[in-house]
């Protein structure tokens, strides 16, 4: 996570003011449930609660001697409320407090992000339905295929994104688990009443079994399924790349006013910002590893994931969440151009009709080899030497024999290809 | 993929003789439904179905000069079946076929990792039960915290692999997909009414959009499925490991008669199941990186996912396969030492108990640093010094003020940190 | 590793034949050792080199009982020489013959990689050299940069790969190690001279401190390496890729006799060897991060390296192997187009020498900001209306000012942007 | 890269201010070369060398509008050093700077990281010589094996971190290379010889072949080295945290007065700076795989590799020089407890001798095979029944003839295990 590629909210949750935030928080609503079940006195619970704001420098100074950030944190929160403070973090550990945190600050994230989902569907499936009808030239290994629409192109990553998003929102439910069991998630110090207070307070669920930490698989599932919507991502991005391409410029990335191409060269315009997301995909991935690495802790608990998610917590999140939105903006200013993708299609002698006249000839009683080796002959020399493969075909006896009077003419016809577009599209676009 | 690390049933599913058959089931599917719609006449299709057996060496000879696997198939199948064959594959492209022959695979190999997981369970669980009340004590920081149950450990691992397995159900729809779409997805040749026929008949779900190819991100999410699954491995791999320390000892992997455990120490007994469980658990997770690399793909594909699917498919589903089999079955012989657990827990002077006391004199009016660093003296001294915690603490005068008569006594009982686990496992064990 | 993937040479390497006849070997040069230092009797060494062949299948059927196969193996030479047998493997313990058998294979295995680099290396020189002259376009992001030589992109290649050739000579020395030290690496059952002989018979180094294993950094560097070269074959992959893309068409892989590119569109030529490589590339890298989570080994050692490095060690030595000599007979019939890369060239109404404008213009005094800007306005109307570069320039009376006369059109020269070509090759091609 | 893990010298490193301060040195010297040879006028060097301190701020404000780093930076300088800056950046373009000067920078961190290896050799080899003589038991699979020294463990880690060092030494020179080629590195538009000058200046060796960019297999190399050191940093963080555990206790992190270990459990001392290290050792690795996607770049170059630099490059140098003086301070501190050492030793009944008593058995006559049952046997009972094995073994009829007298006892020295220490030693520690 750098300043350049972060947004100021997502940002924001992994602060440290957040972090105690929530840690206050969680603590205020464990003393309450304590204070329910008569284990320690209301007043602890108002003397809490009518505490000012808590102070990141003094607790900062705190952990420089003590060495341990909850421990200076309740050391800080005790300076303050003075006497009633011994009542707080009753039977609990610093997992309890840090794990739930932790709970808390990847659900926040995740709403962001499938916000920023949600806001990228929209964009697509607006350049989507826009382009529908719009035909463009199928590629296939990079080289020429057969029609489709630019509209179905967009779609097609519309449905990845639909997926990353329902993959998101089931990870979130994964990771938003409560945990205030105690030092070894036996609960021998604590009432499992109180974690299930505090989770309904806060919107998750009470850890199934924990230890003295959350199980780690949570964790990894969240970071795997980032690391598919950056890949996924990187598929469009990868796209954008091609198509504009000096040799293809079917699109063009939105190009602000005063933006410089190159230092050396004033006439480049580059789709660096599909190409920034190319590399922001990679860090995001690289999250993935030590997020399963991070699984297999020592008996109740190591503290090895610790550092770990320190960093790539913020870094995976806050990368990501920029990534989305600013391939939302890109998608949404693409410069899209129809007539060049219609001069691309048509350029190559009409060669992606080749299949459609394979399966004419098969059609019309040749066998399959013969069909094909007479396809690829023709397509072959139009490919080589350029020329129209209609015409070259419209001269071949066998061809003229299987084929006679219009039915070769029909066959070449670019908006054959496109309709089943529709249905696919009312398949797809959810509502 | 070793034959070392490999079990029949698994491997069979990526035989060639497996991928033929499904190719031809897929094409002879594809073929009835092609002549309910009156593309081609219903005698192909009789022809196709009475067709002998595939013969995988004339395949494997024919692909030898056409360099392309399906086309081999095909030329193969047509050599049999005679002229009929003309109309098979009609308006599909190869990846109609490979792809949803990887789907079939996929979920095939999805079936039997999701019955190893039940069958795991089914141990995990017993054994849970089995020592449902065997204290023993809980570590964190590989040091001693505060007991727990063994069972209630295993109970801990139970829950993870229960995630794993409904993460896995998640994982096996989304690659369940078949995609009869034709040459870059628009449907052109080929009616869509042939997919939805297909997909029916294998139970699989119509692609939403696809492109020449499945779009890649549902393979990602299946192989980071696995990888987090083959880190709930390594997290209990580990803990065997530990608690068979020659210093701890507690649990025992089965050790086969005629077994020997090292050519040069005639007297040991390795932990090496669980050892190289952690060793297979990388294996599985390094397949996570290339499948997430696999999804950014030139336009309507490239065929750069393929290489790698021909090896990680096989690897991570074979070799994941096969540690959940052994684990099943070093969990189910694990010698357990209840015995020796005890004398651990009550060897460290009772320190465990240091929490509860910490607890007793907060709630008896110490502040918490106050109660803290008494607490932590006496039991640093028990630590460093050796003796009980129990008896060093009733010779301080603070905790005897505090805590007078058989209040101090009372905290030292290790069966109060159990009184909840019964309770954790009624939430846990699903029916 | 897969068959399709594979050649017999390297894969040879990773038999139980090669395995078993350097287990041999290793004992038979420690007894050598051991009977010249007195410790066994020399007709011991006699009797093991009297043996006849190993059975495979013999001692496969003895691990099935012992589940150890070092003492399976030493138990079938037992069975082979008789009773002088028993002086066999004296003091050495398991992994002193599976280590030191190790580095024989991986040296063994790098040095037809380093034989396939060098193979690749004179082909790259080769068409370098050929096509030093001939002039393309170079593109950053995709987009047309500037002139540059189709075998200077080649020479680059070869820069790359003479640096993965270095570092592989570097990483196979480092594996090049030899382990004779006992049980847990302290010479305590027998003497070093035993390691230092075995080793100089071996052509490997003893290693420096072992424990019961060779430290695992050295096997991770080697992987890593392995894992550079892969990128580097992806880098020259991906080129391949882009330049036979329809509208670039400047390279055709090598298309064989009767080789069928698309079962559904009979005109494509698909760059699917370099795709091929692209994924091949991935499955060589994914063994890096195992590789690297092998190093923390637990004490003396614990045995989850080894089912790793049995899958890791022949999949990433058999795939790059046939990775490099696929790449090597690609480049070797590559299929060059200089005058579609000249066409390319000057599609493009000369925006390529844009900046030689721009720095004549600072030169001849306008400043840069103003030069830049004269620049990027005639370059974006031709880059958007298409038109030359040279004729708006000429139009513009800024620059008309100037560069008078001769001045502007001496610029439009692209044989300029080769003249240091030769230097280059002189520095790079080494002898 | 956070704070809580990173130290001052590294960070500024990566710092604007180091940035643009290398930028300007790179410019200057640049302008430098190009007046010797005539390009520009003398004046325009004199201008640059007399110009003020930049302003980073100033060129974040020109970043905002022209979106591009270079330019920015060009144009803050010009608006400095006035009419004569059109001279600057002469024939360069962006990566001409912005390559050498991340070569610049990864050297300088490469500086810190080699001098904090050197630090932490001192202090292995220190702790290492001071405990050549500590006898301890070596352990294999977590199991007692046979004895070993603690020295000599240091001592395996202390040539792992040498090979660290050279391996960085090696990497370090791999990226210490200057590109000064222009746009699509062919010196069209700059003189070899400025790239030369420059290089020579900067302690850089010219780029053998560059596109616009350094060849990205070079970075790759020095990431994939930070990520093996951090492999033998979570080696030896692991051996300090298994042998802190509880049952063990044969070392002790430091302990800083006032550091708390646990909020809830007062007595607890954990291993966490060993724990955080391995996880840090995760986070350094996570760079690797990003590292090594960045080598395929498209053509000439694309900008992908730009953001992953962006952010791996502080995040693993920063990372892995806080980790290795963190683990420097920890060895340093180290508490070693050899009484704890000897007494584990002798814990098993003296099972370490059973290879001793095998040789002996052998040596004496008996079959391998024969003399690995008679040991096993008797170690057994003592493994499951305690005892000690000499006591056991002296009852055994077999033993008592082939080992007859003071024979049996003799074996069961434990300072014959570290006759050869003194000679490893020797062999290792560079001087």
């Amino acid at each position: 996570m750098i300043q350049r590629y972060s947004r100021p909210e997502m940002t924001a949750i992994w602060s440290d003011e957040n972090k105690y935030k929530i840690w206050l928080q969680i603590e205020i609503l464990a003393a309450r449930a304590q204070a329910e079940l008569g284990v320690i006195p209301q007043s602890a619970v108002a003397a809490l609660q009518a505490m000012g704001n808590l102070s990141v420098s003094r607790i900062e100074e705190i952990e420089r001697e003590t060495r341990h950030d909850v421990l200076a944190f309740l050391t800080h929160v005790a300076e303050t409320v003075g006497e009633e403070a011994r009542f707080l973090h009753q039977g609990m550990t610093s997992s309890d407090v840090l794990d739930t945190c932790l709970a808390v600050q990847l659900t926040q994230a995740a709403d962001i992000l499938l916000r920023d989902l949600e806001g990228l569907l929209v964009v697509l499936k607006r350049r989507a339905l826009e382009h529908k009808e719009t035909i463009c030239i199928g590629r296939t290994h990079g080289v020429h295929g057969e029609p489709t629409s630019f509209g179905l192109k967009l779609l097609g990553h519309c449905a990845a994104f639909q997926r990353g998003r329902d993959r998101l929102i089931q990870a979130r439910a994964e990771i938003a688990t409560c945990k205030l069991s105690g030092a070894v998630g036996t609960y021998a110090t604590i009432d499992p009443r109180v974690e299930a207070y505090v989770a309904k307070q806060l919107n998750l669920m009470p850890e199934t079994v924990s230890t003295q930490v959350i199980p780690r698989d949570r964790h990894a599932a969240f970071f795997a399924t980032l690391g598919i919507i950056a890949g996924s991502i990187e598929n469009l991005a990868t796209e954008i790349r091609h198509l504009q391409r000096t040799e293809v410029r079917e699109v063009q990335e939105p190009f602000a006013q005063g933006q410089k191409g190159s230092s050396a060269m004033p006439h480049k315009r580059n789709p660096i910002l599909s190409e920034n997301l190319t590399g922001l995909a990679r860090v995001v991935r690289a999250a993935v590893m030590p997020s399963l690495e991070n699984i297999a802790l020592w008996h109740e608990r190591d503290i090895s994931h610790s550092s770990v998610e320190r960093m790539i917590s913020p870094d995976a999140t806050v990368t990501l969440d920029f990534a989305l939105s600013r391939l939302s903006n890109l998608m949404d200013g693409l410069v899209i151009d129809p007539e060049r993708m219609k001069a691309n299609l048509e350029n190559q002698g009409g060669l992606h009709f080749s299949q459609a006249v394979l399966l004419a000839l098969t059609q019309a009683g040749l066998s399959r080899e013969e069909a094909y080796k007479i396809v690829q002959k023709n397509a072959m020399q139009v490919w080589d030497e350029g020329g129209s493969l209609q015409e070259r075909l419209s001269a071949d006896d066998r061809v003229r024999q299987a084929l006679p009077g219009e039915k070769l003419a029909e066959l070449f016809d670019s908006g054959r290809y496109l309709r089943h577009v529709d249905a696919i599209f009312e398949n797809t676009i959810d509502t």
